[in-house]
């Protein structure tokens, strides 16, 4: 897809301008007036043509998913083409299923307002678990990896950390970062007791004076990435840094880290961080241009 | 439409349960839990079936649409028939033009999402201005007037009070409202200066000495009744109180009532609010019924 405009919400104008960069097009806010009411007043640009995205990151996502389907209908009407969304950051893909009886599946039910909103759904490393593919649940999503990014980051690291995942589930994305990046890799055993009850148990490799990177997908409470880092500690790590994608960081999760010695968090800019290094905009807009 | 089941959000538990007594059916809640990334999670009863009507109010709205918006999707999973909406107070009604080039027409918008989601929408005074009938903004919308109910707590009140609406745009419902009372009735003029600039001139009426009752649709600032109260508080009234149908109360508005002279606010439950002393449940019932 060719994109003439992006339009990004103003919490994320550096990662936006720099994929606005990449596909080589303007680049302009979007102006959210919140009224003493609470309503929002949502204004883009005044006339529009062609195809254009709109930029945002999805986390803490309830307050931003009425401006942003107001952005994406007004769009329409002030006469832009195609409508596609970036979204390096989406919400609501873990709720895929009903885990008691009663529940909305959350999951199902975005992808279809999704679908209704825009032409094209653009995102980084989205957290599926029951789906296999994100057209599954958005028929026009579109969902890359941060994975290569993050081994081209690792390739300029001079100190060739051990990469450690913290589940079986990062087997196959851990291990295509470390065999990218050739580095070592591992991949630990987690069990969730609750929201903020985690246990890990680390796998058969000698971590004794080795630099450890933990990697994830996403860190939110921090408390997947504090366990493992103690695990790892006792076993005679001589430093532990971790890398993710999303730097989602839910309150206290910072000192969490720093308490269980994580020296430092390298994340992609897939959410606005100041531990952002690893840059999603190439990525990106090869996947626009691509659909 | 007959109504088997009535859900509402927990936050308007008591306006919801004298709608469902109204109603003679059950009422649950609806249970949201909020994850530490700011996702939400909604449960419903884990069965439903025939026709229900779920109970909300819609201020402060876009964190509220989310939830709202999953809650009906489940609904109908969980085997509701039709699934109607009450929300006395109802959001988004005001932007129903692009005042400048590039803004959305929210209530445009929100109207389409709110026809795919409910079977039909009920609310209190909706903020039409440029539109005849809630009709042409929500196909299956009905708005029901506070005016009646105002009318019958004004005849047990023995001060006979001067009902005074702020604007011209009031004076059809004021005029119901003393008509209906056997009262006296005027209606200012207002000038809007910005979100919180308001000029106001009196009518031509005597207030000097009266009991003056301001009577508007929503009390949201605070501004327009600050005005009024202390305009006739010059011109000699002896008491003034106010009367809303929606107490929507921004931050600071209680304080600036009181210090411009505001003795008492009498309103409607179509927001929660200590001030709520009319109470809509009969209108709501009958609306739905009669649907």
């Amino acid at each position: 897809m060719n994109i003439d405009n992006l339009l990004y919400f103003t919490e994320c104008a550096e990662p936006a301008r720099r994929l606005a960069s990449e596909l080589g097009c303007q680049a302009s806010g979007i102006h959210v007036h919140h009224f003493p009411d609470g309503e929002s007043l949502v204004r883009l640009p005044e006339s529009l043509s062609g195809n254009i995205i709109i930029y945002i990151s999805l986390h803490h996502p309830d307050a931003k998913l009425v401006p942003l389907g107001f952005a994406a209908s007004a769009a329409r009407s002030l006469g832009a083409e195609k409508v596609a969304l970036a979204a390096p950051y989406l919400c609501y893909m873990r709720q895929d299923k009903a885990f008691h009886r009663g529940e909305a599946v959350s999951q199902r039910i975005f992808g279809t307002w999704l679908d209704e909103w825009f032409d094209m759904v653009l995102t980084v490393d989205a957290h599926l678990h029951r789906v296999k593919s994100i057209t599954e649940v958005i028929r026009c999503g579109v969902n890359i990896s941060a994975a290569p990014y993050m081994a081209r980051f690792l390739k300029g690291d001079d100190s060739k950390p051990l990469l450690l995942g913290p589940d079986e589930e990062s087997l196959q994305w851990v291990g295509q970062i470390a065999g990218a990046a050739g580095l070592d890799f591992g991949v630990a055993h987690k069990e969730r007791h609750g929201d903020r009850d985690v246990e890990i148990t680390l796998p058969d490799v000698n971590v004794r004076g080795r630099d450890v990177m933990l990697v994830d997908d996403v860190l939110s409470s921090g408390f997947t990435i504090a366990r493992a880092a103690e695990a790892v500690r006792r076993k005679g790590a001589a430093r532990v840094r971790c890398m993710v994608t999303h730097a989602l960081f839910a309150t206290g999760a910072e000192e969490l880290l720093a308490d269980s010695g994580v020296e430092s968090v390298i994340s992609s800019d897939t959410i606005p961080h100041a531990s952002n290094a690893i840059f999603m905009a190439p990525g990106l807009a090869e996947a626009v241009r691509e659909y």
